[in-house]
């Protein structure tokens, strides 16, 4: 028996409430002797480590650097090598484009292409209006093809989602994307015999909006990457029992939490938003996803002390969750995001849980070398969930 | 390879010696600053803890709160989430029914019923004397029917097993049993097609048992629960290559050390018992499994007080084990039993290893807190057996 059907024989609604928050890619390494967390004043952090028990998490498993998806799913109890995201899906789905059983959607990017060229991936960051106006233009003038349906959504800047709508579209595609710039625009390639219809399509597409976009002076040419099909995944209702929400900012966050049966509940662009959102929703759910996303942002960027500062400026808003009183607060990180390493990376994450049920350890910082020390020990990201729902008391007993 | 086929492939006999002394239950939570086994008076247990290494470890995984049965079997290196176990095989075995493969088992109680309902489900704990005439007097008169064999056995006050024996009986039905006084007594229903013919039977039985008991005052009904029927599971000896003992009280521990080829010695009812059997039947065993359960018992009853006087009941004997300088000496909990959660939880068993192949680590006390820093770290209980059996150089090399 594997852990997810152990879940749904044994979880069970309850009155009871989690909070999960994650400082996305918050772990990190020592610059100068100490890493961001280290670095970081943050009393309200550290008073909840001491007030509860530590430990560090690996997403995937030691080693293994995760993307968004696989360490999310992971935090919210999906084995992360057994249900596979595309991008293209999140992005998708965090965007408010309906996707259907019969759907292929792409990331994709205006691009400026010349001489043969892809000079700037980015079109030169068009203005989101711009990004509107062009693909309203294609939706309109790109050319039908028979059974098949395209349509083009804006995003901010020069993102947009593809959707392709036909009988039999399969998502083992390379991306169509030369990666950097000075190279020609490249077409994607079935990766598996069943997606030969999709890549012709795809390949088709990327040639209508060259051709309709010609006179563009800088989003004259599409890239995609990400090709995915809506996946069949569980929810958090049927796993779980639980009637979750999601209060995050970015489409690739709601796009996942929306995919797993959570109510993505509507919220502002300041951090200050989070908390307001969580404190007005509070008596219609019993499960709390807040996602904060500068610690990731600027652990992307290298910079080391914007890290820190983002990290400082969350601090002073944990007493708000406090003071709601849930039964089970664990703070952590999908996966590191060292500054050092300006990127994802495979070290584990800072863990803390505070129930009523859980005691208190030594641990009096939330960092990554005082979790290390706790008494959760180091395990893998999936054990959060059964860890929670059990503090929670949503698990009953296995077997006699 | 999975580590049941490694063990078989690994495993040789050799002379040396193994004790694995299960606390039941001890593991607990703080109250007032303190759990059980930081508040008990422990000398001889703590000094254990100083002359070799611990850890903690997972019944299951974590936040799984085990039944007994799951949390035994991962003790003894088997997987709880591949081998099932009912409470009635447990109970039969334990009781020394003995189950063939026909045979199907389960729980019985009897009950008082009145006016169509359950007004006591336990028949005011009728006294073991009229529960073995009323059974003797059932196994005379209950009604005969073609191609069946039916057979009850007294257990303590009310208590009984059931056992029926014929062609095709399966297991998967749902327990006779209104669970709360007040109630009407319920059928077993089919959880699967192939269990009804079982069903059939058993409702059968319970409506001969009453029509039989009619005129008892209290004993007038059968509540039955737990059906099931023999597993097919690996020997211990099969498995491992031991010769393997189980000192224990209760029927339930005594009926799963049956079931995995364990030697269940003749063993009195004081705790001192325990240590006398160990003591006289040491020569012909190298694994010899104690369950002590009153760690266990007081913890359900969430009498904080007596779980400590329980482990401090116990401690003084340890020096009985130690004196026949056993290779490989073990002191754990199967789940942990918090006396302030009334009953089995998810948290961690503390764990103890002493063996001359196994050094010494920081550890100074045989409590959860302590162990949590302990040399081996935190694991899932299944990996107790492979521990045990290489410090008792058990097993040999894998691969060249």
């Amino acid at each position: 028996m594997e852990w997810e059907e152990l879940a749904r024989e044994l979880s069970q609604q309850t009155d009871t409430k989690i909070v999960l928050l994650v400082m996305d890619g918050v772990g990190g390494l020592p610059a100068d002797g100490k890493s961001e967390l280290e670095a970081a004043r943050k009393p309200n952090l550290d008073g909840l480590a001491k007030a509860g028990i530590c430990g560090v998490s690996d997403p995937v498993m030691m080693g293994i650097t995760p993307g968004s998806g696989p360490a999310h799913l992971a935090l919210f109890g999906y084995d992360p090598l057994k249900f596979h995201l595309g991008r293209g899906i999140l992005e998708a789905l965090g965007s408010g484009v309906e996707v259907g059983r019969n759907d292929l959607v792409a990331r994709g990017n205006f691009a400026t292409v010349m001489g043969g060229l892809v000079v700037d991936r980015r079109a030169g960051r068009i203005p989101t209006e711009e990004n509107a106006r062009i693909c309203a233009y294609l939706n309109e003038h790109l050319p039908q093809r028979q059974g098949v349906e395209v349509r083009v959504f804006p995003g901010k800047e020069h993102r947009f989602v593809a959707r392709f709508t036909a009988e039999g579209l399969a998502d083992a595609l390379s991306d169509a994307d030369p990666q950097k710039e000075g190279r020609a625009p490249v077409p994607t390639t079935p990766l598996a015999p069943e997606a030969a219809k999709a890549s012709g399509l795809v390949n088709l597409f990327m040639d209508d909006v060259a051709a309709v976009l010609k006179d563009e002076p800088k989003a004259n040419a599409a890239l995609l990457r990400g090709f995915s099909k809506f996946p069949s995944i569980p929810t958090m209702q049927a796993l779980f029992k639980l009637r979750p929400a999601a209060i995050a900012n970015y489409p690739m966050y709601k796009g996942l939490a929306k995919l797993l049966g959570m109510d993505v509940l509507a919220v502002g662009g300041e951090t200050a938003d989070l908390f307001e959102a969580l404190e007005k929703n509070w008596d219609e759910h019993d499960f709390f996803y807040i996602h904060y996303k500068r610690t990731d942002s600027t652990g992307e960027d290298g910079n080391m002390s914007a890290k820190v500062a983002a990290i400082e400026a969350l601090d002073p808003f944990l007493p708000r969750i406090t003071a709601l009183k849930p039964n089970v607060l664990v703070v952590t990180s999908d996966h590191s995001t060292p500054s050092a390493l300006k990127g994802h990376s495979w070290h584990p994450n800072p863990f803390l849980l505070v129930a009523g049920t859980a005691g208190v350890d030594d641990v009096a910082a939330f960092t990554e070398r005082a979790c290390a020390k706790g008494y959760l020990g180091r395990f893998r990201s999936i054990s959060a969930m059964p860890l929670m729902l059990a503090h929670a008391l949503k698990l009953q007993k296995y077997g006699a």
